[in-house]
This record gives structure tokens, C-alpha cells and sequence, in this order.
């Protein structure tokens, strides 16, 4: 089964990523607006009872934080991604760094973890630029506190359903 | 805010599900396939706070168990739904029980909880009788081990988003 772990901004912040995603982003009504901790990957029940547990031990350290999404930005030309982007990014990398460790390891070890809400993605080049030339001139200034992670599962339409919610506790 | 609380049978019961939802459930795309609990009820941060409180006590009493849907049944003529019916819903019933009670406590005590998987909503009665015709003839037998509840809350596009799950560890 495929598992992915997230973190939901608040409300207010999910409201304002749809009012983007549900015209440019294809993945609107599969999982609602969040930012991505370690991508879908497949695992076996085994590795999933081993996630749960390094899920629950890395967590009990970890402090709630709050984050502030200053800007839209964009990951092009590498994808064609809109997001909102981080003020500052420790927080959540120090998360991410924490999340995918021991047996949630990931061999992207060497790339650059770029925390974001996604707010259209799929785009042509052209509306990439045509959308990206408008959201970069307005003024976003957005705050969330982040105190949870979730672990996710894919059905076969390619929807998310919750599995487990593991409290920032530290 | 509007919470719910549901629980979430295995993913092969939600792909099922997910074949008839797909083109009969308006609400398909608002949140994966389910069982309600609790309806959805507007609750301040104070009210979160005492259900979270709530919902970790109950379910610490309460054991994992299986169900097993095994016939399609519907509300009509009082709704115009289709659903998977449980065999057996002492289980489901408990647990509704002790969820909804103390600060979750409602006034539907009167009716009688039935749980069930929507697969069809917002039917014409037309469509409604065509597609129970057919569906009550068909053979089901699902089995879902239930294990945990989840807290759920509405953004504004009416779409549901995981807030904190709780193991029934009784």
C-alpha cells in the first residue's frame, strides 16, 4: 500500500491554498491542502508497523512550531509547481530531517527538502508564467502552527485517507 | 469550525465503495469512504479541546474489532441513500455510544444509530430504485477491522481534513 506523510496548515491557510488549487492543481479533491513530509512510497505491513513506531518515538521529541508563508514561488523548470513558500524553513526541515531517519530513510539525501503548499500544479509553461507574473506581485502573509504530522494511504482512485496522527510533543 | 468523527474501513472496502461513490455520491470527493460517528457540529477551540479530552478516554476502553458488510440497504423513503449494511452493528453501536456521550453527547438518542458506508446519496427516487434493484441481488461480504476512530474538520469547499486519530486500545 502506498503511505505518504503530511502536515495540514490550519484552516485559514487551507482555505486560501483551494480558492488556487481547485482551478490549477489536479490534485484538488485527493488530499486537501498540506505541506509534503515524505513522499508516497509503498510499504508492507511490516515497514508500516516499523514506521508507526519511529513515527511515535521521533514525534515525542519534536516541539510544536508555527510557520509563516511569505510568497508564491515556483520549482520551474524543474516542475511545473505554483507554491506558497516558507519565510524561513528550519522548522520544518528540522522535521523532515527527523521524519525521514532510521527506517524512514530516503535516498534523496542529497537534494534539497523545500517545504511548500502547493497551489497549482500540472501547468502549461504558459500558465505557469501568466499565473506565477500575478501571485509573485501579491502580498501573502499567512501563519500556521504545525503540531501534528500524518501518515496517509492512497486508495486505488487516487484519493488519501488518514491513517494516524502523531503529536508533536517535545 | 464543523468537526466529524468517523471511522475509516480498510482501503479494499473503500475501493469497493469507491466504484459506486464515484458516479452516485455527490460527496465523493469531500471525503474518502466511510462510517459516520458523529455528524458534523460546529465546536469552538474550547469544545475541541474537551471532545480531544473525551475522545482519548473513551477510546482507550474500547477494543479493536471486526465488522462484516454484507448486503446493500437503503434509508428511503426518510433519505435518498444507498449504503453497505453491517451484518452485525453491536460493535458499532458501543462505540458510537460511548463517543457520543459525556461533552459529545447529542440529542438523537431517540433514533437509532444504524452505521453503515454510503455508497449512493442525493439519489432521484428513479435512480434510487434502479440501482438498489440491481445492488440488493449482488453478493457482498466485506470484513474491516476497526481499530481507531478519526477527528475531522470541514474547510470551506466542504472538504474534510484529518485532525487526530485514536487508537481503541481497550
Amino acid at each position: 500500500m502506498l503511505y505518504g506523510i503530511v502536515v495540514f496548515p490550519e484552516k485559514h491557510v487551507q482555505d486560501i491554498a483551494n480558492s488556487w488549487r481547485r482551478r490549477h492543481d489536479p490534485h484538488y479533491a485527493a488530499i486537501p491542502a498540506h505541506l509534503t513530509v515524505r513522499d508516497a512510497e509503498e510499504w508492507t505491513e511490516e515497514q508500516l508497523q516499523l514506521a508507526v513506531a519511529h513515527l511515535e518515538q521521533v514525534t515525542s521529541k519534536l516541539p510544536a512550531f508555527s510557520i509563516h508563508l511569505n510568497r508564491v514561488s515556483t520549482f520551474y523548470p524543474v516542475n511545473h509547481v505554483l507554491y506558497l513558500a516558507l519565510q524561513d524553513t528550519d522548522a520544518m526541515q528540522k522535521l523532515q530531517e527527523q521524519v525521514c531517519s532510521g527506517p524512514l530513510i530516503t535516498n534523496e539525501g542529497k537534494y534539497v527538502y523545500t517545504p511548500h503548499v502547493t497551489i497549482g500544479q500540472e501547468l502549461s509553461a504558459d500558465e505557469l508564467h501568466d499565473l506565477y507574473g500575478n501571485l509573485r506581485m501579491q502580498s501573502i502573509d499567512l501563519a500556521s502552527k504545525i503540531d501534528r504530522v500524518h501518515l496517509l494511504y492512497q486508495t486505488d482512485n487516487g484519493s488519501w485517507t488518514a491513517y494516524q496522527s502523531f503529536l508533536l510533543r517535545g
